[in-house]
């Protein structure tokens, strides 16, 4: 593996990324969502070895995305549930899947987010939970939190932040560029 | 390598997970999204090797998420900027900083949304974009789309959708077993 640990990163994105691993973890967790708890549900959904699956479940338990519970015990038997850690890892998922629909669906979406009552189809939007006001710049922003380090306002080469609002103070080659 | 190609997969989910590759991947839409576009700029940031950086940025370029720009002809010089399929990826950047801030910040967050106006922090919410509803179930849920094969409605094995519906016909073991 060519990866390194991203713990070490300051940055909550790089973190979250380090603790579901790679991918299968987070197809992992899109089954566990769908109601799977058991390995050998997992391993019939994903076509992936009994090896590498164990080694995922296992991370996933570690990082405490799932948790393991014994449902047999003659034989042994364990499955695995979301924690509320990986409840909350449920808009991502959301996120992701409206992206790729919208992106990688050329035939036309094979499972969409609908309204339950009409079927109509719909499309999801980030806001703010207080306001409801979408969460886009220049109405909400990036700042430094309380574990910021002091003075550290902003990465070396960054102009903007993620949601495109432009840093006070770049003024760049990087930035005068676009 | 010992990932396999998502693409296959009907998924929404597994293709967007193929196009964005690895992790290296999101790390480089991050830095995008930053402002970011020259190899120099992502090399400083990433402290990624220089032929691991030139095969992501390749594959974002070929997935048609970042788009090549000339910008010096002597000597020859590339940047790279998002595309607009590129910048739909956002939202999914933003859940997963909420996430990691949420969760794997135990020192608190060093960087977070907020409010622009106040500075007072802010909790992304996943609503319809038209209702403004928030994206949950019962009101919402996953349904076939235009593309699904005639009579699969549900992937075997799962109980529930990602939001959290059961399924209507799901009276097999594993759900019983919840």
């Amino acid at each position: 593996m060519q990866r390194k640990t991203f713990r070490a990163m300051v940055c909550p994105i790089a973190r979250g990324l380090d603790r579901v691993g790679e991918w299968w973890s987070i197809l992992i967790l899109r089954d566990a969502f769908a109601g799977m708890t058991r390995f050998e549900a997992f391993q019939t959904s994903l076509g992936i070895a009994p090896g590498m699956l164990t080694r995922r479940l296992r991370a996933l338990e570690a990082a405490g995305l799932l948790e393991r519970r014994r449902y047999s015990t003659r034989p042994p038997r364990d499955e695995y549930v979301l924690t509320a850690r990986g409840e909350d890892f449920r808009p991502v998922l959301i996120t992701l899947l409206a992206w790729g629909n919208r992106h990688f669906a050329p035939e036309g979406a094979s499972t969409q987010l609908v309204d339950a009552a009409t079927g109509t189809p719909v499309e999801p939007l980030l806001v703010d939970r207080a306001s409801r006001r979408p969460l886009v710049a220049p109405d909400f922003a990036l700042a430094p939190g309380p574990a910021a380090r002091p003075g550290a306002r902003v990465r070396p080469g960054a102009t903007r932040d993620l949601l495109g609002n432009p840093h006070p103070a770049s003024s760049d080659a990087e930035g005068a560029g676009r």
